[in-house]
């Protein structure tokens, strides 16, 4: 699914407007942001729990209450970027390029290895397996 | 923190290429993301579990794992997004309005009212408090 | 999977005592514990998030890694409850005669009505669904 | 806060039969159920999201929420070992084994070292920081 061209930085300028306006600044601590976080991602959690692996995995007539999830969990993680001293655009492009050393592609491509077995030993070594 | 520049849907076609590359789009169902994304999570949260309300948030010597946890979480986002056909700008700028007009800055502005005062009764009528 | 039998009281003095042997009940605030949770929460949630709903769920060889985990868990909520002046004792049998009268079993028995159809309104009206 | 005596196992044997007599074990997946625990963990971190550290870290009137919460995340997590094959009383008596050699008390107590500094190695060499 594509999105709408957006720049990051001015959805962060967003968020940010949105919160200084209503002078929140001094709830969105790194934590509590962490916490509210972790609220929306397990309000996406109670929309799915149920369904096993069936399809569509979101429940029909729910799909607008997911999209919602996801928009809350984003936007917490933009906030919390900005205020724990993250730039998230360059922190991303930096994690992803640790991503392609860790996994090249001639090693981790095709149908004949499973994914777990090859992330596995990774996994075992650094306890920080890459995400994508 | 200012983010760099960068277009959003840059990112969720360089997210989906990175997959594509590794023929990984078979592991990634949206409940597979989602249980991805708590276990990210879970590791921003072993960052800053024992800090309290300390400054810093981020204990000392550990800022890069802490931009790396937020940009896996943000790459799982965006994959989660894209897989489970939601247009992520599209979803955030709708979820605005709703949070706009839920909190009318009159209403929320101010160090009188305690934030959670003024939130509670929103958190308990619709089980979905806004996130910023 | 039959448990060994264990007084939960007995359970929860045996956490505090090897906390107060560490001089440990200091970092041990509600908030600092339920990151930590989160933290064990997420462990479990990156041992089986790529395996769909295959079976088995845990993949071969790590059931002692998916065991310690859940014990992780269960050693913090014992924590979090004993630090945050809970009974879970008593909350447990208060919420389970709670489930009990939302949920008769004449009216959520049958494989004829979706779980999630039933559950769903009682998810929107409480914004808090029963968890069994 | 001491508990009320409770064999662990009639907790379980008491949340199965709540499952069975719903006729709920088709549902009750190991991952349906990770994913349901995480929904519960997320809603006892909205109580407690913006509250800082202050005291008390449960807002005031939100007492018996938090302990329901606290019995849902119990509850599902008493399922969700039960069905995944895991004898949780045996699994928290190895676990906590494993901790108290890997803390030892005379390393790891006293208020001159600080608790994350000693942790600190522990979290980077294993990837999974014991949680007492």
């Amino acid at each position: 699914m594509p999105f709408a061209d957006r720049n990051l930085e001015d959805i962060r300028r967003e968020v940010a407007a949105f919160a200084d306006e209503r002078d929140w600044a001094q709830f969105h601590s790194p934590r509590n942001l962490l916490l509210a976080l972790m609220g929306e991602v397990g309000e996406a959690a109670e929309i799915v729990r149920w369904q096993g692996d069936a399809q569509p995995p979101v429940p029909p007539g729910k799909e607008e209450d997911w999209a919602d999830e996801l928009a809350d969990v984003f936007t917490l993680l933009i906030r919390l970027a900005d205020r724990s001293g993250v730039d998230l655009t360059t922190a991303f492009a930096r994690k992803l390029q640790k991503a392609r050393a860790k996994y090249p592609v001639a090693a981790f491509k095709g149908s004949n290895r499973k994914y777990d077995e090859v992330e596995g030993p990774e996994v075992r070594k650094s306890g920080s397996p890459e995400v994508v």
